[in-house]
């Protein structure tokens, strides 16, 4: 995997079940997009501000294997794992423990960020995400 | 109290000590802002959607009595306490049993949506929140 | 669909983009699967508390095909899709304004509490979701 | 201020304002108080599993001074304000750009974490807590 993301469980990332909420995680994988993201020259605060495209989750998936719990300190790893013209797919592992605890994915859209209809991925961020997949 | 908002405690609510998150009970009142505000005639989602004013917190506090749990149905009870030029000041009793479990109160500034300067309150919201106070 | 949820659009649910974040669409459908519990006399605050078995979220997928925003009133529908010995899919129709504007399933596990080992359905919760799908 | 938890602000801290919400800066606060509390070897994860006391918000307040972003860098710096024989406050600023963009506090009560009974601190924990006010 390309880019690694730790991450230390929080209170607020568990419920009353004792663990990790499942929302919380895709969530924590989302942190770790932005990351990734941020650490191309594309980060997602930029972006919004600058309002020339958008990258909403158009789609997203997860398997949980393993419980979480408050204090565990997981790593995340991810990828491009799909790169369209105007869409791309990222892939998570979610390691702790020296396994996977659990996986995800996200499919961004390249959108108009008025009218949000698909458009094409900008040349400059292809080229990064091309380099990370 | 001048308005009620009904709501049932969610998994997502709570943490792993088996009880509601606090910051998760502070978000819970502002959904009782929100629904107060829709209706007076302010949603939150026009108003950010006419960007005539916004109307950030500037101020919250929170005194927790009581647990609450998943599944509990609490009743959140809000009046406009103080009403300013340019600021108003909300304050919540959330209901468990016939008891308070907990109070709250935000502090809401009128500003300019683009410069974030201290606006007057427009007389037609100040005169909807007058009538609740 | 054999069971409805209404609900609005908060602020909380929003992000900077202007529009519903999707991992809090993936928390509303949850949202709406406890309050389907519940109607069943299966409310999640019991299942922890009687710790008798868990049903932890072992598969998420959600596809977002239209845009929310703050004071959106949307109703998700949901019914369960499959029923197995130990697990039962939930799936989700996001609707507003009479069209799909998202889709989401969730898979649970019943397990142990304490050890998570899988384990069968309880029958009286298998005949209850069994009635619904 | 005695100890310092560094944030880079995300997406889902911020709402369809185009700014944090002010529940999420709460939460944010609480996230360095949790990695506080590790630091001094009270990780919440291990107060809540070996159960022999809790440490519960009753009371929360916060004062929001200046707008925070996505992607905005900031540090938290709290230190233990008081120190009483069952409870504690941390107070907390959050810095952006070497200015104060917010302040808050937390009061947390010792308890019996079946009862919810008051009790009295730890006497490992209080020294700790001393050292770092």
């Amino acid at each position: 995997m390309t880019f690694s993301f730790p991450y230390s469980i929080g209170l607020h990332d568990s419920d009353a079940a004792g663990v990790v909420f499942f929302a919380s995680l895709i969530r924590i994988c989302h942190q770790a997009y932005e990351a990734f993201m941020e650490s191309v020259g594309f980060g997602l605060g930029k972006i919004i501000q600058e309002r020339r495209f958008g990258l909403p989750v158009a789609h997203v998936e997860g398997d949980f294997k393993q419980v979480m719990r408050v204090g565990d300190k997981v790593e995340i790893r991810l990828r491009v794992a799909h790169l369209g013209r105007s869409s791309f797919r990222v892939e998570y592992e979610v390691m702790l423990n020296n396994t996977v605890a659990a996986t995800a994915a996200t499919v961004h859209v390249c959108v108009n960020p008025e009218t949000y209809a698909s458009m094409e991925l900008p040349p400059e961020l292809r080229t990064k995400l091309k380099s990370k997949n």
